[in-house]
């Protein structure tokens, strides 16, 4: 090994992101993760703390393990190379693998699902294909002759055109010297590509509030490009009730030409992003709530608004994306996974399908966290669904000084001897909390009694009367970026205790039809934006999810996404996805017996039932 | 039978027209015929001359033969009931049958086809249903329901949906208390009807100068209305050529906006006639030129419009009707006949399909007659087909006194001792010829010498020399309704020769390719509006057509539109379309080493070649 000089630049390299830097010797890697733009989380500022950024070293020589991280890593984990960002240094050229759970919320999204574990058999293929030209002697149509071509050179027979194909098809053809690429969707010719253009796919989570897309190349199954964009729904109700109640009052045509366009400025975007153009992509795959999934398809929504709440259509969809106005290959498809019920979505069969709960052989709990919570509970075979209002507390609403996941937000937060220390996104002065915030707040509170089980919050220096309620004090006027004191309020508390009362009442019925009790669940799995970024201490600690050893929770991100990528690249995961809502037993709360009881009693805080 | 007495009102009724009145004893058929509403042709004004008014009474007495009847009718028709309308006087209730070829031009249309060779087997098929609704023990969606319950009353499974159905589904189903008919198109659901709405179809013979529209019920397969239109891409050019032309210097926009514009009102005209709705109908089935095909599909023409002249497609076209515009039900289809080559179109695939001379086993020969004259000759199981550039004489057009086949238009002509007589549409006062007319008046030129087979011609009483020209004067000024003479022109007549000179070169061709010769002909179909008006004696006499027995000639109207509606009814006529578009040897006559030479030798005047 070379000794490297002081003041030497070394080459700090980042996996999977493919970001990389020139450092000078001895900078640790939390500077070099900075100067390269891998946004790792690091709560404490860097100082060894609070075991936030840790990363893996798969090459090149690092200083030797601090005190600080032989206290935060296990024996184990620096035997792999684990290490904290923060403390180690760099003494030659590095290669880092970073882990999803040390990146922060805006990159993570971004390298999500890159690594896609399933084979590439997609719905649409494309095929090379030459043709003789027409001459006096072969006059046969453009039609038939690219059909029989096909037969000749592919052995594929039967075909049939997308009709919009075959109003270009003369001039793509003759446009391109009879040659280039026929994408196929099973019979159906739907697309002549010219030499070198790519098939491009498009996987978007359609989210209440936030819209994730993933550009993907259909011929490899590589993540090109992603992105994520506000529901520009938003400004016809904030939740799903309120948009459904917007559309029939109003009629959905608004709302469903606000998502449309929002999806085709999104593929604008990510194609743009990588020089490539909307027309190449070939399959689109949609997966959203019931609510989101109706209203983007302009379906009615009446009769999921009233009771007994049910979709217009569950099978899952194949249909032309121009039908709902979606600008892409003018033969191009849209596919959406199916529904469970009226609220529980096909953004829920997709988290199923991506995280493999439906396969397991061990009790397994899915969670995807939200202003509505879905939750699937797999054991013996058995798949057991249900769906509990829980509000719009974890997504920064009806919270005081609660605010969107944005830049300044308090994302982490924890209390050390009355000093309240937290991490905002973005490392901008704080303005107010998400809902990952809010819940690190009212779990330090309960931890430091100064909050009790039933939300009463008790005297303490930081802790002031207002006017009809009581508050603490979380970050002074002079640190805050708001222009005063950001507080958490006894009324907030009791929004967190209504918030997490659903989703634990849920998680209770689910395991009392399966006739088990918390410590039978081998495996609770979290996805979604809110419960990506919870820590998991906090909401076992205010007893929202059951208390079981903390390795058997895992945060898989945004799920959902990545189920509609494996879809859009495998037919076969589109069969799964069908497979398990067929097979899901769906248990609707509202209608039964023991909810109401169950609800009130866990309202209460902490992990006791 | 009772006796009738003298001013008693009889009743009187014509078939298939369903048309019937009352007359006084005594009244000829044809003044009946007339009161009723039924357009007999009469040539001679029912002076019992020119045979033209022949019926055959099916029930009830009437008046012995007449002179003139046992003159042109033979004794095998008279045993069979036929008699001239003109000379039969009713004595008791009647009953009348009236052959196609007695009715005039506008009538005929509306009732060709009527009784439909064929099984009903249409693509569209409904089911009776009644579903049940959804309660809080039952909360599948609307679309699982109603595949559950297909799967259980009919054996039905594997269902998708239209997915503009499923957007109206939800409400479709609740207001309609869960019970109606479900349209099925294979294996998807495409519509949902009210209990008693009838599933419709529409057949269009979209010609270059006439649409030609049949209302279909499709569980039963009867015609409800029929009705013709002009083709309003005339605005756009007559004939193909100029109208490809057109759209290759335009674009093809308005000229698909045009056709389809003109398809919307005449279904709704046609459904407005039988009290039904344009929803109502499931299914149309469109037959055409090839380049009618393709500026109504919206398909480009300007490989249709250039050497080697390919279409862009062949093959049947299975569609929705919303694609192109067609408003009807919001899942229906739309069917279109494959197209043989550039300038053999989906129209005569309807004919070969209609008349069966795909499946004859004698040597025969069909034509449909027009600007194009498209012909195929079935012979040991072989289908030679070409297609020849007979020119717009036929419809009236680049004939001095030339006209459509509208009111006043003379459409059949002989010239007795100098005196002309004529028969003109609607029985108008004569403002021009149309097509048939200006046959006829050829052939009686020509057969009593007047003009010579060089279609020179020679002088006589009611040849008058002009500028530069000569021409025969037909209707004088003072019987005329164009405020001059109606004459045919010595041009007129040239142009005559170069359009039987095409039709001819093309049968000539056809039956070298066969090894036959004319009178190996055992039977030759005329289709078309403009080849069932015309005088087969006048087509032979010029030598359009071979010189065979009158009885090998079969007029059948418009068959493309009879084709169209035998698709429309049954699914094995259109495997049987794509069977004879596959088998059809195309020959391309531009490309013949002879046709210049037949076509030069065809051009003479007469029967001998």
């Amino acid at each position: 090994m070379k000794r490297r000089r002081q003041g030497e630049d070394l080459h700090i390299e980042f996996e999977p992101l493919g970001l990389g830097c020139g450092s000078p010797l001895g900078s640790s890697l939390l500077e070099a993760a900075r100067e390269a733009g891998v946004g790792l989380a690091a709560l404490c500022g860097g100082q060894g703390r609070c075991g936030r950024c840790r990363v893996q070293v798969i090459s090149g020589a690092v200083s030797s393990p601090s005190t600080a991280e032989k206290e935060l890593l296990s024996e184990k984990e620096l035997a792999l190379g684990f290490r904290l960002a923060c403390q180690a240094k760099a003494h030659d050229d590095i290669r880092v693998r970073v882990p999803l759970e040390s990146l922060t919320a805006d990159q993570r999204m971004q390298i999500e699902g890159l690594e896609l574990p399933v084979p590439v058999e997609p719905a649409v293929v494309t095929y090379d294909l030459r043709l003789p030209p027409p001459t006096l002697d072969d006059l046969r149509s453009d039609g038939s002759r690219l059909g029989a071509q096909m037969a000749k050179e592919h052995g594929l027979t039967d075909l049939y055109f997308d009709f919009e194909l075959l109003r270009r098809l003369p001039d793509l053809l003759r446009g391109n010297e009879w040659s280039g690429s026929v994408a196929l969707r099973g019979r159906e010719v739907i697309g002549f590509l010219p030499k070198g253009q790519k098939s491009l796919g498009l996987a978007i989570d359609l989210g209440t509030t936030k819209i994730a897309g993933y550009l993907v190349d259909l011929s490899t199954g590589q993540l090109l490009t992603a992105k994520g964009i506000l529901n520009p729904q938003i400004r016809y109700g904030e939740d799903v009730m309120s948009r459904i109640s917007y559309a029939m009052k109003e009629g959905a045509n608004q709302l469903q030409e606000a998502v449309v366009g929002a999806l085709n400025e999104l593929a604008q975007a990510l194609c743009g992003e990588g020089g490539l153009e909307v027309d190449e992509i070939l399959d689109v795959v949609v997966v959203g709530n019931t609510a989101m999934h109706h209203l983007f398809l302009g379906l009615p929504v009446a009769q999921l608004g009233l009771a007994p709440y049910v979709p217009a259509v569950s099978e899952a969809l194949d249909i032309k994306a121009r039908d709902v106005g979606l600008s892409i290959a003018p033969g191009g498809y849209l596919h959406l996974l199916p529904n469970i019920a009226g609220f529980v979505g096909a953004d829920h069969v997709a988290m199923l399908l991506a995280t493999g709960i439906h396969e397991s052989e061990q009790a397994t709990l899915g969670l995807d966290i939200g202003t509505n919570t879905e939750m699937t509970l797999a054991v013996g075979g058995r798949l057991l669904s249900c769906s509990c209002a829980s509000g719009p507390a974890f997504e920064g609403a009806h919270i005081k000084d609660g605010m969107r996941a944005a830049g300044g937000a308090i994302e982490r937060l924890r209390i050390v001897d009355s000093h309240v220390e937290y991490q905002t996104i973005g490392d901008l002065l704080p303005v107010g909390l998400c809902g990952s915030g809010v819940l690190d707040a009212v779990a330090e509170l309960l931890r430091l009694g100064i909050v009790d089980e039933k939300g009463a919050m008790r005297d303490h220096p930081r802790v002031r009367r207002t006017d009809r309620d009581k508050e603490f004090v979380l970050v002074e006027r002079g640190e805050s970026g708001l222009g005063r004191e950001i507080v958490i309020t006894r009324r907030d508390i009791g929004e967190i205790q209504l918030a997490k009362g659903a989703v634990r009442a849920g998680i209770n019925i689910l395991l009392s039809e399966a006739g088990l009790t918390d410590s039978d669940l081998e495996e609770v799995i979290i996805a979604g934006a809110f419960g990506n970024y919870i820590r998991i201490e906090s909401a076992v600690g205010i007893g929202m999810l059951p208390p079981l050893p903390l390795e058997r929770f895992k945060q898989v991100g945004n799920a959902a996404g990545m189920g509609a990528k494996i879809a859009l690249i495998s037919k076969e995961m589109r069969a799964q996805a069908a497979q398990i809502a067929r097979r899901v037993e769906y248990i609707e709360l509202t209608n039964y017996p023991s909810f109401a009881e169950e609800f009130t009693r866990s309202m209460h805080l902490g992990p006791i039932r």
